[in-house]
């Protein structure tokens, strides 16, 4: 048994209760083994202590403490970067243009495929250190670039792996539907029965990940394909999310709340109507600014669906095409300035709000009590500095389940 | 005498006469003493050397080399983060509000007048590797948070100790005229005679600094008053520097070109024919494109004063109020990505072009001979992944001089 007691914080944190973010100025944490068994003002958390069953006391010398981010929509497990890709796609070369020749997501499925399991450990944990560095304690990894039975069950299960080889708590989630792979360019009908009736099975009988992901859109997967997956996930016990209306307003988001999705993503393109239907359901609309900016195209309508009632989180969406980030103080910069969200909201989106987007907020995503002391030391008095120093991840140090995992030591930081 | 040899490196450098960049696929570079003796196909470099004359051997595995960045407009000589008005900022409190409650750039001038130079050094160094840790061996620093004869010289003086306790190259630019402190508030012109009779003789005496900057704006000083501060600076010996045409259009490109200045800066809100009178004069723009997303604005537009012929340099113009960020990685993938900058242009920008806007393209700005070794190696093949991998500065180390000074060797960097 471990207890750490936490001082002289500035702690803001999103409540389970949904009530706005609290703050302390002069805060503290008391964790034991891990869990925050009292949060709030200094002088109400050391209220009867003893100081001799205290193990270890860090002062934090009034910086702003929040919760450990949680990134709840990633393709990070992959094997190659695709910078020149990247370039061409920067030199107004278009994307379908690229597909066409060999480029896009399907690049990184052959690269996957061939590649041996260190490379794609390799890559996805460095893609995991980095997130960390810049506050992540908790993310979502998708597989999808796989796309047969095997190739998929070997991403979920190195996905895994990855989770043990990391203090980060990885969640993964079944996307063998992220694409229709070559071998079935000319029956992409043929790629969904192999999905329902070898892939899904197979994959929740040997992973169980908790979640199943479409790339529901216009060329990819149609509504009616996106239902028919979804079903039969839901059948083998898997939660629903959609990648609904990027590009197009299939009706994406529409099906998501009427098939009761935990999420939905992107959403650039959703009609209003919908998104009213997404809040009606719970639907959480998990949003993915840094794929905008990386795609020079105008960011979803948060604002819009923040006044509609919806719940909404942010994510990286980090991958080696459409938005090679794993920054979420880069993400939460882009959505306080040109998505109008709060401080406050994207303070939400970022911990409490994409905790619940991939389920896992009974023990992270807020500083409360019996949750994981997952913790962000930032930089500034506030989380406004995570907007404010901007292109720089203002993050001091962060605690895994109480234990210090990043620490800012070098000469960067002065005083 | 220290020789050293870099080799398996991806080189990729502007080069002064003009052509574009030039790449080496693996290239290498001699380095003696801090400077470079040879650089090009490491084949052609390690030809006829005698290996025990190499006192290091540095590989490089392949990674892609640039030169060390040059950031040429910053205020980063401040002692107070300016968070709370940030928050402020974005809740929609417009900025001549927050300028009459005493916020802006007055604010900066109250909390710097009133710190020991401790403070000052402190948070001026702090911003100086942070910015060294994303990839700046050389940066200028402009006083302008002084605004009377005493504190702006003692700014200069400060900035030139910062530059004695750091391996960046520090260029202080003298801008007493950033802002019309309080005192001057009904005199704006009794200011500009104390610019004229007192301050810059007095600086010039006793700093002097290479270059004079003015911010020329709508209620800061006018083009008549820029023009008479300048004419005064030129005659005490130094060069000229204009923050021209950012919010409105007063003519302040023109002025630039009229007066021979060696930059304009900002250039958001300049006419076309002024920019074409600038790039006949040979005046370089200086592009601050972290400003422009901080305040929210339209970028200005490099694509056309490229086309019209316009040097471009790219710069963080790091500031506790319009742009806190120290970051050149992110600058640059906002350049390519929001301006139309190619990447090359970008490099350009961030290398070569802006070490001619502060005159020290002699010595650094790129990898050619006898220039110094002051090199950036990233994490990635090309100079794209500055753009690509966005949010993250993908910076693996730093060298300045020859000499390593940033190292990621922690956990965040894998393979």
């Amino acid at each position: 048994m471990t207890t750490k007691l936490f001082r002289d914080a500035r702690i803001h944190t999103p409540v389970s209760d949904g009530g706005g973010c609290v703050s302390w100025e002069r805060g503290a944490l008391l964790v034991r083994d891990g869990l925050i068994e009292r949060v709030g003002r200094e002088d109400d958390v050391v209220q009867g202590l003893d100081p001799s069953q205290i193990d270890q006391e860090i002062g934090l010398g009034g910086r702003c403490v929040v919760p450990g981010f949680v990134d709840p929509h990633t393709h990070m497990c992959f094997s190659e970067l695709r910078e020149k890709e990247f370039a061409t796609r920067l030199s107004g070369v278009p994307y379908l243009e690229i597909l066409r020749s060999g480029g896009g997501i399907l690049s990184s499925v052959r690269s996957v495929r061939s590649a041996c399991d260190e490379t794609i450990l390799g890559r996805t944990l460095k893609n995991i250190h980095i997130s960390l560095s810049h506050g992540t304690t908790t993310v979502e990894i998708k597989s999808g670039y796989g796309l047969d039975t095997a190739s998929e069950i070997r991403l979920l299960r190195l996905i895994e792996r990855v989770g043990r080889q990391t203090p980060v708590t990885v969640v993964p989630t079944f996307m063998g539907a992220h694409a229709v792979p070559s071998e079935f360019t000319d029956d992409p009908e043929g790629y969904v029965d192999l999905l329902v009736k070898e892939m899904i099975p197979a994959v929740s009988a040997e992973c169980t990940p908790p979640f199943c992901d479409v790339f529901c859109e216009e060329s990819v997967f149609s509504v009616p394909q996106t239902r028919r997956i979804l079903d039969t996930a839901r059948e083998h016990g898997m939660k629903l999310k959609v990648h609904a209306d990027e590009v197009t307003d299939t009706g994406g988001a529409a099906l998501a709340a009427e098939m009761g999705a935990v999420s939905a993503e992107h959403l650039l393109a959703a009609r209003e109507e919908n998104l009213a239907k997404m809040a009606s359901a719970g639907v959480i609309a998990v949003l993915l600014p840094a794929t905008a900016y990386s795609l020079r195209k105008p960011y979803a309508d948060a604002r819009k669906m923040l006044d509609l009632g919806l719940t909404v989180a942010l994510a990286t969406d980090c991958n080696p095409g459409s938005s090679f980030t794993q920054s979420v103080p880069f993400v939460f910069g882009l959505a306080v300035m040109n998505m109008g969200m709060t401080v406050d909201e994207a303070l939400y989106g970022c911990t409490l709000n994409a905790a619940k987007a991939i389920g896992v907020d009974g023990s992270c995503g807020s500083l409360e009590r019996n949750k994981l002391a997952d913790l962000v030391v930032l930089d500034g008095d506030t989380p406004a500095i995570l907007a404010y120093n901007c292109g720089v991840a203002p993050v001091l140090s962060v605690y895994k389940r109480g234990e210090c995992v990043v620490q800012r030591t070098d000469d960067r930081r002065i005083n």
